[in-house]
């Protein structure tokens, strides 16, 4: 089917190639256009505006968190404005809930739909499409898009009505990720305090047959948390999400709140920019711990 | 080789099975005497005291908890006085980092060994060899175990000299369970106040490819947490012992007793006896929610 | 001096009064007019707008959240406009550090000055001018507002020149006091499953010889959450405000974190309209406490 | 009456001395003799060995910690040996609830009585009689104390028949003590780096009328941590005595955990050694910030 697509990341590029593999007729646009280049190859046709990716009356976004979403939405000339009414936004970003409930509302007020679709998984899992996707939305534009998200991925689960609870789905998962990497960190600086080698720590870790614990088990153990694959800022922001989620549905998470904690005191002592695995160096310092020995 | 085994429960027997399948000569002792029965058809022969089963001079324990270890190996009788100079102690059961050092001492002043050799791994894993086995102590002694203990699973890590560092990784190990049961208890209450139903979480979750997301996830969107795998007070315990150890080492576990805290006020609230995944209705109920509808 | 006051409530009336008790030529606007009245005797003018509450060429407010500070400022008719330059606006409500900082900035768009002077002290001590006021701002528009603000108090602490640094203080004197209630409400639940009678609790509270204790203890032993004297939800909105703070001055406060949870909690169990003392019936319930014997 | 009074360390001195004063006849001991001779002066006999300090059939302790509690009471030539059936030992040490209900047990097996009476004050409180005694025992062997227990500070608060009580409720004590200096921590962490003064955050501190505060705030705001007034590793051992008196009562003391993590970590950076109010360098650095300029 016909369709817009804005956001040509990491996660966006492989996404939109998977749509057009499976037949969809895409317009995409990118901010640098240049990341449109390759799907043009693929038969995907370039917008030049935001705007002109709204033409078909669908348009899917992937964005990097609620400040982009919220400009290329809100904005003049943003998808608010160019969708037709009856139109139909689908939003694949990892935003806040209360961002979500505004853009159902504000699109609601123009008679458009909103979607809220995160996905599970990283840019590999993108690119063979097996993402998992987590919709929210009124059934009748879930079904609309139906045929678009079953092209993403390996499953979709369906929710109900508010958008808002793909969102707090994604963040959930976000947040148990971030818990394992407290949890390894807090269990790593325990056994280098015992006499226990990292080498000897990582041999036990693999028990947990966890691809979580395996990557960044492994990060945490070598430290390398240079270069960041996710940086502790950004890690930082998903769980004050998860808070603001949590508030915004009086769910007290206070295990999101030590990972917060631990986060913010990780950007606090200078590790904003390196991967938010570096939760085990805050552990190791809080230890008593400085680097450990090559 | 010829050793004695003291322990037959849910990981002992199939322990046991596994070292008499590998062509060890054992002389095997239970305090209820029937569960040795299945074991003679194996070929073990049957001790009918804990002195017996020290005779071959090397002796395997797993026992439930650190009283049972205590009274087994320093009571009247027990293995401190039955093993001759040179004999050797290899303790499988979960312990704490104290009872460890104390065994060291003790059995080092009789001039014999101890190796502390805890397991990663259910009453399955046991049964098929596919154990973790991770051993501390002197490398002369664990040398010795070598044979009976790569006997019981897939894999050995062998750590060094200090034995209260197997006891550490397997604590940890332990904790990280229990980390994830909170984690997953959090994200349970926030879906399920936003409006996201228990089967719907579930399918998130298998998303992480994680045997314990997988096996408590289920028990905790469902809400079975009778008949008990593992009661909340067991739990407690071990993390118990986990702050012990981390007292010892001076390593700070804020997450440890964040999970602590939690299973105490489970216990306080009358689940001791329930599966200690019911650390969801604890998080539950501190979201002001009550049982989930069928 | 001349000056407006916007805000006449539980605070802001004795405030007024003490102001014209010093001599000071106010013109004094609430939204419900007839508390005005009392200070039409002590001679006050009446404003019947915000607006004409500015004339003077500065204006102090109290009033009750971020909401109506924001409203009373930047809505159309309010202070932000009717302010002529040169003109200067105090600030004594307990608001956050973000609005705090965008007043700050939106003012001086207009050449206008804000001063952040936030009060310590309940309305017995506004009424006997025993306040403590911590004042952020320009220096020249400190020294400007000078004499009303030491007719407030029997202090005056002047900081520099971000006007956010007084509303991060008061703040954090209300993250102690909140942190003060955390405390009692876990003594109070140990002591009483220990066999202790709340009031031998009290009897040793007493000791610590502080006033926040001798209040809030005694309606926690005696268990008089209703009627509020500060409801639970306004102690979550300000512990809400402190996290903010903190996240934003790159300062981690795990026992904010933990209040906040626990005063979410308290809001999902449905004491939200309760005294935020009510803190204690959490702990109580955590500890599988029910309401206590009387 | 006639009493003996073991350990004349800087609470016991002045309160045998107001035991004497007081018209009572005391039996000091002291393990280095020579802290007996000022009370000589003042009438007291010096008995050479614990086991003759008992003679009188009451014996007053105040020891250092568990261990000296339990080597005087235990140890060959103990209190428990010396003591007559129907002698009674009154403890004033800070010991834990296990401890106290073991001696408890102990004296009664031997037919003696045993009262628990910790005292809530510092040294200048107890020269001045004021301090505030908690005691708790079998009714007849309190009311056989009281006109020593009355002789010894201000206010007298009698408990139940468990000695033990009388222990959870001073830790309970030490333990809000522990929780303020955590939030002054925090609060100072917050403010420092939001670019209040430390000295202006103390002048807002005073607010609170807290001697609590008022001591520990200066000492954290000058960064006076050594000499220490009380170590560090002496506060980490109270808060583990009041997370195992939570543990025996099963009620979670969240808080309680929060402050044993920052005292253990403060050990674990080195700062065993300095006074417990140090937890303000453990907030400071786990915000990014070293010391503080001068």
């Amino acid at each position: 089917m016909k369709a817009g697509f804005v956001g040509l990341g990491n996660m966006g590029q492989p996404m939109a190639r998977n749509l057009l593999r499976a037949g969809h007729d895409l317009t995409v646009f990118n901010r640098t256009a240049s990341r449109a280049e390759d799907l043009v190859a693929e038969g995907a046709r370039v917008a030049r505006t935001v705007a002109e990716a709204c033409a078909p009356g669908i348009v899917m976004t992937i964005l990097a968190d609620d400040r982009a979403v919220e400009e290329c939405t809100l904005a003049e000339g943003g998808i608010l404005s160019a969708l037709p009414p009856g139109g139909l936004h689908v939003s694949h970003s990892t935003i806040g809930v209360a961002l979500s409930r505004r853009l159902a509302e504000e699109h609601g007020r123009r008679s458009q739909n909103f979607v809220s679709a995160p996905v599970f998984g990283r840019p590999p899992a993108a690119a063979a499409a097996q993402l998992l996707v987590v919709a929210g939305g009124e059934a009748a534009a879930v079904e609309r898009a139906r045929p678009l998200l079953e092209s993403l991925g390996r499953k979709l689960v369906v929710l109900g009505a508010d958008p808002a609870m793909a969102n707090t789905l994604k963040l959930a998962g976000n947040f148990m990720i971030a818990s394992m990497l407290e949890a390894v960190s807090e269990a790593l600086a325990l056994a280098r305090k015992s006499g226990v080698a990292p080498a000897q720590f990582l041999e036990v870790l693999t028990f947990f047959q966890s691809p979580v614990y395996d990557t960044y088990g492994r990060l945490m153990a070598e430290e390398r948390f240079e270069p960041a694959g996710f940086k502790m800022t950004l890690g930082l922001k998903d769980v004050r999400l998860v808070l603001a989620a949590a508030d915004s549905a009086v769910a007290p998470m206070p295990l999101a709140s030590l990972v917060h904690d631990h986060l913010l005191s990780g950007v606090a002592r200078g590790l904003g920019e390196a991967d938010w695995s570096a939760l085990a160096r805050v552990a190791a310092e809080d230890a008593g711990l400085g680097p450990s020995p090559r």
